[in-house]
């Protein structure tokens, strides 16, 4: 134990939770440690976490407490009875709620005088630690700075502004691109299986082909804050004829094409609203007002 | 003029065919080029271009000639009086088209006895001739190797197969997963944007994200060449639960949801066919057998 990193204590010792724990106490942090099941706090214990008695134990033991547990719900049924135990100190929640959940949170520890990050974990629980790994905060910025070297700990710690629902918010967002990048790919990987091409031959093929697509991301971002979508590279109109070429291919192999209809359905309702010469980044406009362009 | 270096014809001048020529003659390919509009051939005349003043005489000038015109039907109309020319040399087709549109003109070459690779360009005009973008190619390998350094000049050449439908099948394959991830970046940008986060500034940390997405596809390609599909990281039952917060705080920011509705019912089709607690590679089965899990 290295006693010049500070003290932290983390309550929720679940497949993450424990994670966490065992990032800090990896990294010479004197980590106590609280879970509504004792026994998962045995084998942390066992590699030298200081075991809490009570929530308000583990609270008292450090200035900086995270937590991460199933939701908010179990959060408030924990806490609300020792709110009172953390005047004066920082929660850090990284339990994953809503942007309002986290508002609520936030009037709540005003409440009870102490400070509040809310904060998203962008990998599963074998990423924790590892420098590439982003950990999504918002909210008191002033937390966040005071114990910036202890949140670094467990990954790239990012401040999205004192808001403290922006990390909710990036976090379903980021989630919400994971799942449309994952099912592009199955049904692309379906595709090509049809035709004999295993899987792992395609995916280094598609994953070089996303670094390419981030470059359009690139280039789209400024067309969205502008509001102006010139469509120097590629056309809606140009889209659309493409489009037609997977949804063919996919249906003569029987392939679902749920998805590539939903895709094309969108193009053309760009191309309804006007867009069909400008860039796909255009097609933001028919997500962010659906009822204009049903 | 590097008189070492292959002499190429570029027949179709449109904007691709364009910068195909423009390439191949900055890398000292002798380059002789015709297109139906005569006057798209002359800037790349005043730059050293030879100008043909038929496709048969074109196709005499070269070895190897390159067609990029606007579809199948367009090479045909234009190739089929003139097939005879091309026997004894290639013809690498970078014309878009379906895996049966290769076949058909796979047929064709051989029937004039000319060797016929089907090519798909990954990039859009500006990204030629750089060695990150892909060139996938499919058909003869021994045109391929015999003018792999010519190929080169235009990007990275990439051979799939001797199946000549395999590049197109990519090709509908890999749009598909940009259209896919263009779409949730989207999704998500209006998302964030809603609660007044610049796209600019929530381009990067989803383009770190991607990264970690292309993680988990590697993960999941040996899963789905396997059959078998270990929910370790995370579930699809644990991904149901979070794509409910995405699709509530969406809706309450009144931006369309079709596209997260689609994916939540992608996996509730997997967790009725048994996969709750497998990955996500598991949605793979309902794409390829939709009729099985309606
Ligand atoms: N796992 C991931 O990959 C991942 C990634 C990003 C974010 N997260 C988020 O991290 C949080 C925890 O996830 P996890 O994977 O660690 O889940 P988990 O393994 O199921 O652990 C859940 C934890 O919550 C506790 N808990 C549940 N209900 C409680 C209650 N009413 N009172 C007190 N404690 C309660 C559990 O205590 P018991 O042990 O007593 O049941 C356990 O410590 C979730 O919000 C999840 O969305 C997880
Ligand atoms: N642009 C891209 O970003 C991109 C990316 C990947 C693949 N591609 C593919 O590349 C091919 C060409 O695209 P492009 O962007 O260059 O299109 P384009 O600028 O519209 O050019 C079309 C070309 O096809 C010719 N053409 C059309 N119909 C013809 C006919 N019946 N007979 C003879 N020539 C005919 C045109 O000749 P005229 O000049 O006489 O009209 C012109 O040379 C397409 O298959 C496209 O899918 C394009």
């Amino acid at each position: 134990m290295h006693a010049d990193r500070p003290a932290v204590t983390v309550i929720g010792l679940g497949s993450m939770g424990s994670a966490l724990a065992t990032v800090l106490m990896e990294r010479g942090h004197p980590t106590t440690v609280w879970n509504r099941s004792a026994h998962k706090a045995r084998s942390l214990a066992d590699r030298g976490a200081l075991l809490a008695t009570s929530p308000e134990e583990a609270i008292a033991a450090s200035p900086l407490t995270i937590t991460c547990v199933l939701d908010h719900e179990a959060l408030h049924a924990l806490l609300d009875p020792v709110a009172g135990a953390l005047a004066g100190k920082v929660l850090v929640n990284l339990t994953s709620g809503s942007p309002e959940q986290a508002h609520e949170a936030e009037a709540w520890a005003r409440s009870h005088a102490f400070d509040y990050l809310d904060g998203a974990i962008m990998t599963t629980p074998p990423g924790v630690g590892s420098a590439e790994t982003m950990f999504l905060y918002s909210g008191s910025h002033a937390a966040f700075e005071a114990h910036r070297p202890t949140l670094a700990s467990l990954g790239d710690p990012l401040h999205l502004g004192t808001d403290p629902g922006l990390a909710s918010l990036y976090d379903a967002a980021l989630l919400g691109l994971m799942w449309s990048t994952m099912t592009g790919w199955l049904h692309g990987t379906a595709l090509v299986g049809a035709e004999k091409t295993r899987a792992t031959d395609f995916t280094p093929v598609a994953i070089r082909w996303l670094t390419a697509v981030t470059g359009f991301l690139t280039t789209y971002a400024p067309q969205v804050d502008a509001g102006r979508y010139p469509g120097d590279d590629a056309t809606v109109d140009v889209q659309i004829a493409a489009v037609g070429h997977l949804i063919h291919a996919a249906a003569a192999r029987g392939i679902d094409n749920a998805l590539p209809e939903l895709l094309k359905s969108a193009m053309e309702r760009a191309r309804a609203a006007g867009h069909g010469s400008d860039s796909y980044a255009s097609v933001i406009e028919i997500l962010r007002n659906p009822a204009d362009h049903g």
